[in-house]
């Protein structure tokens, strides 16, 4: 097995040496004068690229912990919500969200489509028993988005929460928490801002908490309770457990970065890989997974592959050859997933992710493949976009 | 504020450049071949830092996460459970018991003081209804340890299962999973292993999965499930969501440092920092807080503070003035701690410990306190127990 | 200007993160036990490395630093070498040499070509005053090697001592510093080694010794001189002056890193990058530079730039916009490098320099590059060869 | 014997972890355009910290390189130079400026003393022939300081040169380069600053190089040239070979670090460890080495053994034993060093190094060693001037 050289798949993602130097710095005890200023400032920092003025917290697990966290705490019983389902996450919170007590509703489109606004706001209009919408910004396995600008509109003139998954677009892709009204949402470090895995973000409104509070069933006294993280940290300055040091300093040392390229900077470096690389993908014969480029989510090109091979068995081979992991589809289809998050939304890792792409396909016997037609335009493109710099 | 220098609290503790460094190695994603080997070798050195061979499993929070996990798995409807309650973490684990579903029993002693197994027997003799006995091997806040291993005699006689909050012993204090009859263990990686916060590791024994597997209250689907783990990811090899990568790092590399060392010698290093220190304090005329040096944990020396000055107040104190960090009473009583975990628990540390805290209490005008003799009996004790190497 | 994504650079060039690790262990003193042992066992593995059982000596400085040490200590008065000049340092040499002390001979040719054994077996016929050849392995700035192995022969037919610049050579070129008779050689880790630049590594032979030692005029009691080295540190322990600790802790994890790969495989990587790159540059439609494959040195390919482009303005024009950082002729002639050196000869990297390269000249107006067939060429040839692993 | 766990020796010293990361980071190419703005920028930092006007060069080895390349440089065919003898470094400056062509006039004073400015000034009244002066400002090997301020003004007074060897004093020690007419000054990283041991620093007025240049014996084209790093460099933008690009990496932390601290408070706080560990000294019935206070430099505390002992077995046994690194006498006497200089300079670091002196006497059988009333006096003090900060 050839060793890993780039690591290009789907998060957690390849970290840039300054965050991996943060992951190393010294761990110090939770209550040292120091790390309290730091965790404060990290929540003020996140707040910032959440683009909310709304409090944000840090939960001590991966982004799911934070998902399941916010979606007990919401549900109340028999709580009627609607569930956009346009991918495996979606779906899921669909299930979440029935066992947790809710009367779900369910938009439902295949795994390569979006769930339009329109078809949000009709079905609002038959049934006004709908008090919270859900929906996942960025579906990571299948690499489509949701307008939750427009969504955000029509459920706030309905009078809906809105809880939103945003694990893998916040810092990559455009997302405004506040000026979108967004009630909840759930971000991760380790998707476009290139962090550590293990905290999971979230911002939440007043309307929200307002919510959560008055919720007998959301969790207390457990590792699941962000009331805990209200109530004894925020308002008394008490950690309900050890929080994870060294993921903190990871995760401030990413918003760092995120903060000092500029938010907007980062979002359109990210776009101009997901260009570069859609470009080359087509020049090169391959077909893209998502049904149209506006849904096409810029953290990641997803590739549909043709049935003769298996995505698994494909990312295998090209990550065993050549050193290059990518991501498979993950339940959500038989493709293969080139991320452009954080430091590999950069340059000519694209270029690395299509040759690889591309001849491990050629390996496996697939014809049509025209490599070098595929990487010419593709570096034409980077020429013509400024290097993505 | 003078810096931080000294980081001798009861954790997070320091940690060495070694685990720094690994905590610092290249994120990778969690199916690249090389994580997953690297996943389960982590599992496999646990285990023998357990010395268990049941199967250890890594939940990706900080250790309450898992206690919280497996008190959920393990209580079913009604349960008689035994709570051993002889400091602040005992306590809590007996209301989350009774939260859970469990009919709780309690025995329960003053903080500095032991459960001891006689009282467990007797209780056992006249409650054979009770199937559950869950325990604290080390009371962090209190410094107090209790005697698992009578007591794991006496429930297999018994035939109840053990639950055993063993967080801040193993890798420093003698601890023997199997040997002791231990069926649910949990532990940190960020106590006598000095690693990071954010792993817990849990050993369940085929008698508590029996028991788990068939109890319909366990989590499942759920960033506290236990079963998760096992059925997705020890029986299919999937994550059952994205691991802390780079805490696994840090949790091998400290494996990798205990095993290397010997767990034998760091748990003699362990007792001879510990025993510097008590001699130290007891010729500076500090007051030990535990009741007897037998329930004495070696990962701490307590010392019981006069009712003139207050815990967290010297604890701000002697970190500002003198940069070194140690731990308050954290609800245990007003009392502060040294901590000789992990790195920690070597050569002159101690010393630094009980200079610091002879002179922040002269700084406050507490009389009787000897710190010139008491730093000669520490290094005198040093000195002859060959520097704890 | 785009970040620096890619160091394909001709030396430095990127370290692994387990050298940058290594970098960054803590400073000790020079004197610490662990130090002393260390230094002397990183002497112990360069050795193995250099094929040699001569004492190697760790000189504190780059790599030139040793060689001038040791050609001011080689060369007595008047003393006649034979230099061998086929590029820029042969060159170089050939004038410290003369003043120095020598009588200078040398035998030059183009910088695209080599210094044939059989010309150096007719001059040393003509000329039997010959004390000592000098040569350069593999010179740097154009991409060629000499035929060290078949000189060696000669030169001890003829009695002469050797003294050799494999200063980008060692690690990923083969290189037998006994089995061919060199008897004084010089490396730097930071070229096929892949480690910092502050330490030039030379092997003595105890015939060079016994002249070194009798010569006058080689330095002593200075920074350059090799002699306190031996006489102060290996015979007495003593350290002429305060070692760089920091990059002997990189010298040796890259020497560990090449030991643990093994030397061979190590030196087959290094030839297949050379030979995927040198592929996709003639396919490409590039000129190489070498006048031919027999004297291309596999630690990089040099290609030969067109007259309109020059070769710092395109090395410039390429790591501003696509964050490639590549070498140019460094006055060797009008050429780009490619460096196949450590990490950077290994898989998908002479992809991104092929890709790098290609586009650039599209960019500056260059006809005739066919960048797609260069790519398609030159990943068909990682293909067959096993992705070079 | 026992890990290290306090480096509290003389140079190398303690780096900080941001210290360490730098000299981690990824390293690059030295014509990288990010390299080449760094390099330019740490001669910026560094003159800030020379206190200087004067170009700063950034010599690529230990600080004696620096030393030996100006002392080369400066010392024309029969210069007359005064030299100042009062330690092992300011000693062998003489023999070393003998052998390079001056005419040497000398003025020796035992090791525990210091060179008065009165003497200087006697002394150059009746050697009008005199050119220029070389000091020691601070004699690592004994502890003594130089009044070079002073002697600055007599110098600039009879028109001589000034060379001055501030290797061990820079960062922590007042030394005011313009200010005080020093016109060849050389530091070193590895002291006062608390970085790596691979680079010098040197400062050069316009008079010096003045003189250099016009100097025929000054070195060129060699390793040792600093004239070389004028005109290449300085002038061309060309290194005159591969710079250290790790070491320059811990460079700039260091002067950062020391320029966010302030220079001034660095200063005090070496004097504060240095006065901490006096009074410890001597209240514990330790013999100062240093004739006074006002000679001894604030970067060490040298301590007189008893002719029982010896320096470097003491040295090894508290190293072996208690894990704690001094430094012993290097030939200036029968002494242990327990340095201040950059992070070892802080809090509590000296009363380790105070504690393990005085035990390591106790364990050997000195006698009159009250080390409880050493810490006790030492701590107060602590307690006195603020801990430090």
């Amino acid at each position: 097995m050839h060793q890993l050289d780039f690591t290009l798949s789907a998060g957690p993602v390849m970290a840039t040496p300054r965050t991996l130097a943060a992951m190393g710095e010294p761990i110090v005890y939770h209550y040292d004068p120091e790390f309290l200023e730091r965790f404060r400032r990290v929540e003020k920092k996140a707040a910032q690229v959440f683009q909310t003025k709304n409090d944000v917290f840090l939960m001590q697990g991966e982004a799911i912990l934070a998902l399941e966290s916010v979606a007990r705490s919401m549900v109340t019983e028999g709580m009627h919500v609607l569930n956009l389902a346009q991918g495996v996450f979606g779906k899921g919170m669909g299930y979440w969200l029935t066992e947790f007590g809710a009367t779900l509703h369910e938009i439902e489109v295949p795994y390569n489509e979006a769930v339009s606004p329109e078809s949000v706001a009709l079905y609002l209009k038959g049934h006004p028993e709908v008090e919270m919408i859900s929906m996942v910004h960025s579906e990571t396995p299948s690499g489509t988005i949701t307008n939750c600008k427009e969504i955000g509109k029509i459920a706030r003139k309905h009078g809906a929460l809105t809880l939103v998954d945003a694990v893998s677009s916040i810092g990559g892709l455009e997302f405004k928490t506040d000026a979108w009204n967004m009630d909840v949402v759930v971000t991760g470090a380790q998707k476009c801002l290139g962090g550590p895995a293990g905290i999971g973000m979230v911002a939440v409104s007043d309307r929200a908490w307002s919510h959560i509070l008055a919720n007998p069933r959301a969790p207390r006294d457990s590792y699941l309770s962000i009331i805990d993280w209200k109530t004894k940290w925020r308002d008394e300055g008490r950690f309900p457990f050890t929080p994870s040091v060294s993921d903190i300093y990871g995760v401030e040392s990413v918003l760092d970065q995120v903060l000092e390229e500029g938010l907007e900077k980062s979002i359109r470096r990210h776009a101009r890989s997901a260009e570069v690389t859609r470009v080359g993908a087509v020049a090169m014969g391959l077909k893209l997974w998502a049904a149209s480029i506006d849904i096409s989510a810029n953290c990641l090109t997803t590739i549909a592959l043709p049935d003769s091979v298996n995505d698994v068995e494909m990312r295998t081979h090209i990550r065993t050859r050549y050193g290059v992991m990518l991501s498979s589809g993950q339940g959500a289809g038989n493709l293969l997933r080139i991320a452009h998050m954080g430091p590999s939304a950069s340059g000519m890792y694209p270029i690395v992710g299509l040759a690889a792409v591309g001849r491990g396909l050629i390996d496996k016997g697939i014809r049509g493949i025209d490599l070098g037609a595929g990487i010419d335009a593709a570096m034409a493109e980077l020429a013509r976009n400024g290097g993505t710099s």
